[in-house]
């Protein structure tokens, strides 16, 4: 009984050593992981208690819910830091949207981690197949789900608010007249756009402007949805829209727009959309506009977006765009805007709406799917907030054309009507 | 006697026909100069009489005063142009400044020559000592000539026209204006300016704005004239004009600005200037721009510019910039403006100022200088109305930084002011 009693201590002392070092070894992974996102202000917490602070302010705490989850997000945080949340394996307390904001801003001004250089090698586009596949992934999902939270017109780009308290709906009207008068759009002209989501530029330059709009998509519920509309709206006649691929844009325009549709592209096609842009656009009197995600320097896209949601997604610079699209085929930038404070107000009214609809989400789809939602639109918003995302809007032209000659009547006059 | 006769006439006739031969080479001559410039509108005529005239509308006539004036034409136009112009050994008869237009505006769409491939290849930029020679050659020339035809600030940049009908005095002032709004420029704000020419920019920064400003210039005699309006405007203690290369600028500031000095870097130095605002420019709040001309894609500089004008001097692409000093420093662009109207007015009104002071420009210089000046100042208005040369104002801030909302208060309520 006395060695049996013994015995028993004995291995209760043992559990209590090993747990003691695994207790240990959880508090050194968790103080590693701290002292990466200290200068975000987050905490961190283990699912046995552990916990560490960062010195300073607090803006909240990163939850890990088990030891693999924290070995994951300590190996490889760009990709795992998704994965876990949409599993509900980690979990953040406090404000959401201000935690991801500060780790966001936290990690602007490091290097590139080795995994990002290998990224950017290894970097490649899409063919036409494989470019049809992945908007298949995201953008037809289902025309139910994104109506929940988008606005009445479906436009998923950024808005452009003209005072900050504006309402989603009147910024992206906004947007669209903004990149119409950009081009200075005249009624007839002839406008290709390039990658149309559910349609809302093309209809509201025939119905608003009197152009004849060609209008590009590969994502088949998106263009039944932006054929129907224009059907309502009684402007087929000046509306097509064409499920073709980018590349096999053809014919004769006044003016070529793309917003929203380069991310798509990735940079090893900029030749060929350099190429469609020389064919199609007049040489003399063509305007020409891309609206699209950038960087200040070359980044490649982080990589659980790249994976789970924006398949082929690539984030260019400024210059990358320069070199490989507009100068190549000779047309000259007129006007670049950086609208990166309107992409992070544009998600986070996303947000907003998604969060609202919840509930409807929910019975569309599982609730990883809820998690993983949330954070794409969180998490982009983060990124625009806190610099690691810009937003550009490039304005060219044949180098000698007489576009206009102040921007006064670009802003001035609209906002005095706003 | 019948003798003699015979032979005066034969050799009558060996005169003629030999004449007959040289005035049909240059007719061959002069046909190959007309094919070039055919586009142009512009007839040809020789110190002869023959005479070729295009198909169609002509806006004037090449006259070529000797042949091999007309053979270097054929041979090297690039830099030919500008040097038998100035030796008086060919002309323009008619609108001098449309025929310069017209004949930039014809090679617009020229594919790079040999000559300016070899050029781009074989691009060098100055050193410390060489640029300090090839500024002191042209800013260095003698501030009275300048006074002669720039405005009464001697600002030697493209002016901002708020009208189409402004004053250079107006636009000028405009333009000052509209650099220190596109930057935010704040009471007490630290602003290094790279390049500084007479100093009007930085006494305006300091005068109308309360900013402190280093300004840095190698022309001696910029410098000199712009220390003296620092003391008369009693603002010397705000302003210091300092005698140093870009290269050599040190300290810190809260606003990095350089207006028409990167033409003067040349390629290889970008990554010197990027270290420079790199190392200058605060990292979280600064606020910088630069103003240039520019080009819609690679080519050298003008010969005859490069040669006789602007020795050392390269135009880059916007995404020469972006790529090799705004992106290597981490600050992302806020906005680019393309001012290229707006220098071909300003060219419009320093030219017809000139014109005006050529007598007075006569007692300083000869003949040759004079018609130098003027075709460079026709010329350079030529090669902005034709979309040769761009002008471009890029506004950039650390990528988080939130400069402003949108651009309404740029524009709006000073056009109304206006």
């Amino acid at each position: 009984m006395e060695q049996s009693a013994a015995q028993t201590t004995e291995a209760q002392a043992a559990e209590k050593a090993g747990e003691r070092s695994q207790h240990g070894l959880d508090r050194l992974l968790a103080s590693t992981l701290q002292s990466r996102i200290a200068g975000a202000g987050v905490s961190v917490e283990l699912w046995n208690g552990v916990a560490t602070t960062p010195q300073g302010v607090t803006c909240g705490t990163l939850v890990v819910h088990d030891r693999l989850a924290l070995i994951g997000l300590l190996v490889d945080p760009d990709l795992q830091f998704g994965d876990l949340y949409s599993d509900a394996r980690i979990d953040i307390r406090g404000d959401f949207g201000a935690v991801l904001e500060a780790l966001s801003h936290n990690s602007l001004r490091d290097s590139l981690t080795l995994r990002e250089r290998w990224a950017l090698l290894t970097e490649h586009a899409a063919g036409v197949r494989a470019a049809r596949r992945n908007i298949h992934r995201h953008y037809d999902i289902g025309n139910d789900f994104y109506r929940l939270w988008l606005d009445r017109d479906m436009v998923y780009t950024c808005a452009y608010y003209p005072t900050r308290d504006a309402s989603l709906e009147e910024a992206q009207t906004a947007k669209l007249d903004l990149v119409c008068r950009k081009v200075n759009l005249q009624r007839g002209d002839a406008v290709i756009e390039a990658g149309c989501g559910w349609g809302a530029l093309a209809l509201h330059m025939a119905c608003r402007y009197g152009a004849r709009v060609r209008a590009f998509n590969i994502s088949r519920e998106q263009l039944e949805f932006a054929r129907a509309r224009a059907v309502r709206a009684g402007v087929s006649a000046r509306v097509e829209f064409v499920e073709d691929d980018y590349r096999n844009i053809t014919g004769h325009c006044d003016v070529f727009v793309s917003v929203g549709m380069l991310e798509h592209v990735g940079l090893r096609n900029y030749g060929a959309l350099s190429e469609v842009i020389g064919r199609t656009l007049d040489c003399r009197t063509g305007r020409g506009l891309l609206h699209f995600i950038g960087r200040e320097r070359r980044r490649p896209l982080n990589a659980w977006i790249k994976r789970r949601i924006f398949p082929g997604a690539f984030v260019p610079t400024l210059s990358d765009v320069d070199a490989r699209v507009l100068e190549p085929c000779g047309f000259a930038t007129l006007d670049v805007e950086n609208l990166r404070l309107h992409y992070a107000r544009t998600l986070e009214q996303w947000w907003e709406r998604y969060e609202r609809a919840v509930p409807e989400v929910r019975q569309m789809f599982d609730e990883r799917f809820v998690r993983m939602w949330r954070l794409y639109l969180a998490g982009s918003r983060a990124a625009f907030a806190a610099g690691w995302l810009q937003l550009f809007q490039i304005v060219f032209a044949p180098p000698d054309l007489d576009v206009r000659w102040t921007r006064d009547g670009l802003y001035a006059s609209r906002s005095e009507r706003a």
